[in-house]
């Protein structure tokens, strides 16, 4: 089995978890979790978004959030926004490591539903923030694909319609001379399987040879370490994941099929420490972090190993 | 990706899910379930133990249980025993589909705790119970190795020691003149990763060329999926399940960590299916049996797919 040697693991958890709980967890406790974060060796931690705090009351005090948070020396603190309105805000906090990230869709129902545009308009829309992100000397080096693999409104995503995303992606680059130097492909609502995950992997390396590939997948319907795997074994070395698979929605019945977290940091870890690939990230101090997480939101979160325990306390066998 | 087209699973979760629930489920909902999952198509159902009703009293009723399913023809209804005692009190219900299995160990201390007995001690009685069995005219196609991938008492189990197992089990073989058509590695407590799955298949297959190999995974450590996709990848066609991941012990804490289910069936059927594989299963009409195993436990399980809904809701996009 032939895996990428060292694997990159950016942290998700406190802005996927947060977002989706009730407003109110302190400031206190949500800095202390991406301090235990930092502490554990996540070198990029996304800490909060930067939305309408009208309409997403969780995250209204996220500048506050990250001038509360004791930063850790070469580790990236990101936040997220959706319009230009959020990025102001994101730029006068200081705290914030602010990344120039484009956003494409495959899904023009799902665009609509996250961004009130359509897919084609928000891809027009990139190439303004090409420049919205030069003008305040934010670099552009990462795009994502959502819903590249497909989405709730849309069913399965056809190849043919993520090629054609890849290629305006491809043409972006050209013509605003940018590198994309990372290009993530998302599984935003959990419709991946380790065969299009290969698959497609393979496609967006076809119009991007010099990027690195990336990985956001959710764990909807049990299949995201497989997911997972497969990105590994198709070369993938950078993924997104959730202390504790924070994001999941356990009581939301039946109906919020959607509503499943990334897949979670620690499992992830351990099992690339398992296989023997590097990740920069001590599990032990991770797996204390998912259990801080679980203590902050009091009540079971999804992730294994914080439950089971990692294989270190177990004896090695001498014969 | 290439994979076998057609998967057989394997139902473990009436029995590993209330043996270690408190005793008092009834036996309409037990064999209800049972039922559910013949239903679905599961073309073999692990229903009970027989065991101590003294120690495990939860099973203390596998004979009425075994007598109160409507069974489904062309389903296999079958129960596991320990010991001797065990094994004549299967016999004497003719509704057990009896299957002569044997089970070997790599690890002596987890041996002794389950069986009383040293790994070799079990070895060596293995060869009794091809008699036993034999006496009975039950034929003897199957074994297990336990602890095949490491043990919480042991740690990592080498694959030289798994390998003088296999070597073991094969001159069993020949000794006897019997055939081992499956040879199963059981993760009986999370110590697999897909890589050690994919090499320790491989090791299986050197000593049993002709037989098929199987995989019973514990998802202890959230690897399970990423294991059976490993197996898959290996050649693996026959596979253990526990619906809705029964046999978990979401209450047990961080002491217990090995007490984790099966992998989950239907989120394995899914992953299955989304990968154009055929197991012979209705995964809508599992996914109800996942729901039922959950109002009958009376707490949320750990199944995926059962709580986000498979995709054959969503639109399939016509362009």
């Amino acid at each position: 089995m032939s895996l990428p040697m060292r694997i990159e693991i950016h942290e998700e958890g406190p802005r996927e978890g947060f977002q989706i709980e009730k407003p109110g967890f302190s400031i206190a406790d949500r800095a202390g979790l991406v301090e235990a974060l930092a502490q554990a060796g996540l070198p990029q931690i996304q800490v909060a978004s930067f939305v309408n705090p009208v309409k997403v009351p969780q995250m209204a005090d996220a500048p506050e959030l990250f001038r509360a948070i004791r930063k850790q020396p070469g580790v990236r603190y990101t936040g997220l926004w959706l319009n230009e309105k959020g990025f102001e805000r994101a730029v006068a906090v200081p705290e914030v490591d602010l990344e120039g990230v484009l956003y494409f869709y495959t899904s023009d129902a799902f665009c609509r539903l996250n961004n009130g545009v359509s897919a084609q308009a928000q891809a027009q829309d990139q190439r303004r923030w090409v420049e919205r992100y030069a003008a305040r000397g934010v670099p552009v080096r990462k795009a994502y694909v959502l819903t590249a693999f497909g989405c709730n409104f849309e069913g399965a995503i056809p190849q043919e319609r993520l090629k054609e995303v890849l290629a305006d992606m491809a043409s972006l680059q050209d013509e605003h001379r940018i590198r994309l130097d990372e290009v993530y492909l998302a599984d935003t609502v959990g419709w991946a399987n380790p065969r299009s995950v290969s698959e497609r992997v393979e496609l967006a390396r076809r119009f991007f040879p010099h990027a690195r590939i990336g990985l956001h997948l959710h764990d909807t319907r049990g299949t995201g370490m497989a997911n997972a795997l497969a990105g590994l074994q198709a070369g993938v070395d950078l993924f997104d994941a959730s202390v504790a698979g924070l994001g999941g929605c356990p009581f939301s019945g039946h109906a919020h099929g959607g509503a499943a977290g990334n897949i979670c940091t620690e499992d992830l870890v351990f099992m690339c420490n398992e296989m023997g690939l590097e990740t920069g990230i001590d599990l032990e101090c991770l797996i204390e972090a998912a259990r801080l997480a679980e203590r902050i939101i009091g009540r079971r979160l999804d992730g294994r190993v914080m439950h089971s325990g990692s294989l270190k306390a177990f004896p090695t066998r001498s014969r």
